[in-house]
Parts: structure tokens; sequence; C-alpha cells
């Protein structure tokens, strides 16, 4: 299968090597508004050849849109324009209204698959790309009834090769939810990054006193801003949401904090803790042995 | 020699697991309030025995305080009232401004020695302990000129063992950089999780959709509140001002986000950035290359 994949990076990359490794691209062609981008992922083996106009877009069965979600939905029309009517477009962006509606009334709409695969680290570029990163984790396909039931096959024989579990929601919902898991993660990581660097001119005083636990509630403040910038203005509406409701909490703890109200805090942090047995995967019920205080 | 470790948690448990394999404890005595803790301990070789009085402190060459702040400092005088003339008292507090301030005038204030090893993990209680915690962390030591010269080279000894490396600060200016660093971090990931657990009524919701990033960022929302609670007490009014700051760059980044501003939010985004280089305690100007966009 000719498989076309726009947007050279961790996500494009990481889609590409694992799609040639399950057999199910044979030529593989990369399009990225970069040169620099597409000759090192030629160099690296992620692609067999790069090309900066999408020439073969007309010639391929499957393409894969994998950059920011601004060009993602300006230039997602454009291509449903020209690739053939066998051809299967698939979307990567961590937003889903917008890019559902830039193509809602489009003739070719059928062709294309909405999906969110929520994978990724901090890094970007094409030396960021490695095979597995898709593998188990959970991918969201927005309006699937909008996609032709063709479309669907070719779309989850990807997702299977990629090694994702697919689950199904409507785009708002998508943004809604992903506002508060995702995205207002890296907005309070981007700003404790800055609030810290602000504060710390001493750079060398950072790196001393930066114990491990910082930097994991960090590491999303390295994430790429033209990747990041774009997802939140489109998802505005329910980010800001998520950020009203987050900054009203830190002002209550701030206020419990100048009332001394020790009682209070400790109500708070013990709620938090609820998100331990979340994240494990298990009821609350069963975890409240390992929450049990260490002294 | 012999060592008698109060609080058998995260901190004490991996403290006496490395001073034993250092040869540097001969006998280990466990401290703790719960009877149920000091038995793991001993079950998990931690100590060689528990008691729940401190007689064992007018015995001890070594006294190691690993238990929550506020309990520490309350408790801290006591200890130094029991413990004989050549034993060296060293505590692990995460503040050491009210620490300091409990033992001023103290009479054997020469025995203690003032210190905060940055290291620890999401996890607490005696079985969440282990070997190398505190491997080439680093160790924040206060008032050194007030610990007598012979409790310093024992304490030095000490901080080898477990690998750490010191550095010296007076307590004011501790408790304000670890403010930054380290307590903001907890709160901002605690009031992640609450926030999040807030408006996602549906836990399996969270769990289907939070990807490693917001697992990252909200790990420390898991830390103890019997730990925690006394600590942002203890430092109210440090990471009071840090809350303020961070809230306030919150506060910023909403309104752009509302006028969408993209411009500026890319702008934010790409100044939080710099803290990639810091991290990797390397200069920003060597890492430019990887700060590349990824498309």
């Amino acid at each position: 299968m000719k498989v076309t994949i726009i947007g050279l990076g961790l996500i494009g990359g990481s889609a590409a090597i694992d799609l040639r490794k399950s057999g199910l691209a044979t030529h593989l062609t990369g399009v990225d508004i970069s040169e620099a981008n597409g000759a090192e992922a030629v160099k690296l083996g992620l692609v067999d050849a790069y090309e900066s106009d999408g020439d073969s877009l007309s010639k391929s069965d499957l393409v894969i849109m994998a950059i920011p979600v601004n060009t993602l939905s300006a230039l997602l029309p454009q291509v449903l324009d020209v690739t053939p009517p066998q051809c299967v477009v698939i979307d990567m962006g961590s937003t889903k209204g917008a890019i559902c509606r830039s193509v809602a009334g489009h003739p070719n709409r059928g062709q294309f698959v909405a999906c969110h695969p929520l994978a990724g680290t901090e890094n970007s570029g094409p030396d960021s790309a490695f095979s597995g990163l898709f593998r188990n984790k959970v991918n969201i396909i927005c309006e699937q009834d909008k996609s032709s039931p063709s479309s669907m096959r070719l779309a989850e024989k990807v997702f299977e090769a990629l090694g994702m579990k697919s689950i199904f929601m409507e785009p708002e919902e998508h943004d809604k939810h992903v506002a508060y898991v995702s995205h207002l993660s890296h907005v309070s990581s981007f700003l404790l990054g800055q609030t810290v660097l602000d504060i710390e001119k001493d750079e060398k005083n950072i790196f001393n006193l930066a114990s491990s636990g910082f930097a994991s509630t960090v590491r999303l403040a390295k994430s790429s801003p033209d990747m990041w910038a774009p997802i939140f203005e489109q998802n505005a509406e329910y980010l800001g949401q998520a950020l009203a409701e987050y900054i009203m909490h830190l002002q209550r703890f701030q206020y419990l904090l100048m009332k001394k109200n020790t009682k209070e805090l400790h109500k708070m942090l013990a709620e938090a803790n609820k998100i331990r047995p979340v994240l494990e995967g298990i009821t609350a019920q069963h975890a409240s042995r390992s929450l049990a205080p260490s002294l």
C-alpha cells in the first residue's frame, strides 16, 4: 500500500515506522514544510522519499496527517480534493471539533477518518520518532458514521498495526474531555516552568534544586509551542472552562494557606489522592490501603 | 555505630537500608507512632528493632528524623534533651526555617545538623523504601556553623554513605527556593488531580483518556497529605508568593486564550521551553537546536 505521511515529526515518524514494520505500508512518501526534516526522515529511513508539494497524494492509498491542528484543518479539505476515491485520509490532531467542521460539507467526507491517538512525548522532530509509540494507547475516533464503511475498515487495520485500542466520541465531547485530561496538564506544566524560570534567575540553582518531582511535573513544558499554541486556540472554550476551575482550586488553596487552615488543606490533598486508584485503573475502595499515611 | 531512625517511611526506611549497607550502622532501632509500620520495618529488615517510646535515644550515636515537619519541629528539642553528648541528630525535613528556630537556643544545638535531601517519590510507608533513593541527589545543609565540627564530620560520613552531594544555604533562602522548585510543583499537581476528578465523574473516562502526559504531571498528587499539609503550612509565606505568581501566569494565559491572541500564547510557551536546557544542566545557547519546531 502506498502511504503518504504529512508531517514528519514524532507522531508522523513513529506511525511511518510501525506501518512499514507491519507490512501495511510498502512505499512511504513524506511531506513536510521543513526540507531539513524531510531530508532527516529519509536518512533515518522513516520514509522512502520526501516531497515538499504533495504530488504523491493523487497516487496514495492512505494519507496520514500529523501536523499542527491549525494547518491541519486548513489543509484537510485540499487533501480530500486531490486524493483518489479509494484513498483513506486519517488525521492525528489533538482537537476534533474544528477539524471535523472543516470538512463537514466536503463531497469526499466519507474518505476521511477523524482520530486522536492519546500518545506522545515532550520531544519533537523526526529524530524523536520511535517504534511502539502508539502501542496499547487509546485512540479516539470521532464521527465514525460520517466515514464510509470501507474507509473505517482500512483505518481499523492501521490502528491495529499501530497497536491502539479505539474508542468513539462526538467531536464536542472529545474536545471537552481532553481539555481537562490532556490540555490542562500541558498548560499547568508550561506555566509552572515559566513561574520557576521567572523567579530563579540563576539557572544553576534550578538545576541543583529541582528534584525528580519538579522534573516530572514540568516535563510537558518542554513540548513544542508550534504544536500546542494551535491546539489551545482551537480548544479555547473548553480549555478556558478547565483553566477557570483549576485557578479557582488554586485560589481556594491559597486562601486556606493564608488562613493557616491546615485541616482543610489536608482534606484537599486527600481528595486529590483519589487520582491514584483512578490512574491505576482500579476502584477507590480496593486501593485504600496504599493511601495510608507514611508516619 | 548505633543508629535510631525516627519515622519508618520512604525516607527513614531508605536511609536505614543504605546506612546498614555502607557498614556505618551496626545496629538500627526504629521509632514510629504506627505499630504496624514498626512491625513491617522489622519484617522487611530495615531496622533490627522497633520501639514506640524512644528509649534507644539515650544510647544512640546517630539519630535520623524523617517524620512530617510539624511533628519534627515539636519533637526535635526533646530528642536533643535526651541524646548523649557524642550523639549526632540529623533531620530530613522539607522545610528548614521553623525546624532550625525550634532549637535555636537549645544547649545541645551543636549536636544537630539541619538537612534536606532532595529525594523522594510519590509513595510512602516502609514498603516504599529502597536502596539508592539518595544516590547522586542534592542535600541542602542549613546553619552548618551552628553544628559542632565533630557533628558535621559524622554527618558528612552519613551523606557520603547515602551518595549525596551537599550544598549549603541559610534556612530562609532554602525555604524560598524550595517553595518554587519543589512545593509549588506539588500544589499544582495536587490541584490538577482535584480539578480533573471534580469534572470527570466517570473515573473510567479519566483512566481511558489520561495519556502519559497527564500521568506524569499529576504523579505528585498521589503524595501523602500527612507529610505535605505540614510542609505547606510551615512554608506558607514563600509558597503563598510562588502560588500568587503561578496564578498570575495562568490568568494571563487565560486572558490571551479568550482574546485568541495566539501569537502571545506561542511566546509564553516558547519562554517556558527554556526549562529544557536548564533541566538538562546545559546552557540555553547550546540547546537551541533541540527546541526547533517539529513540523
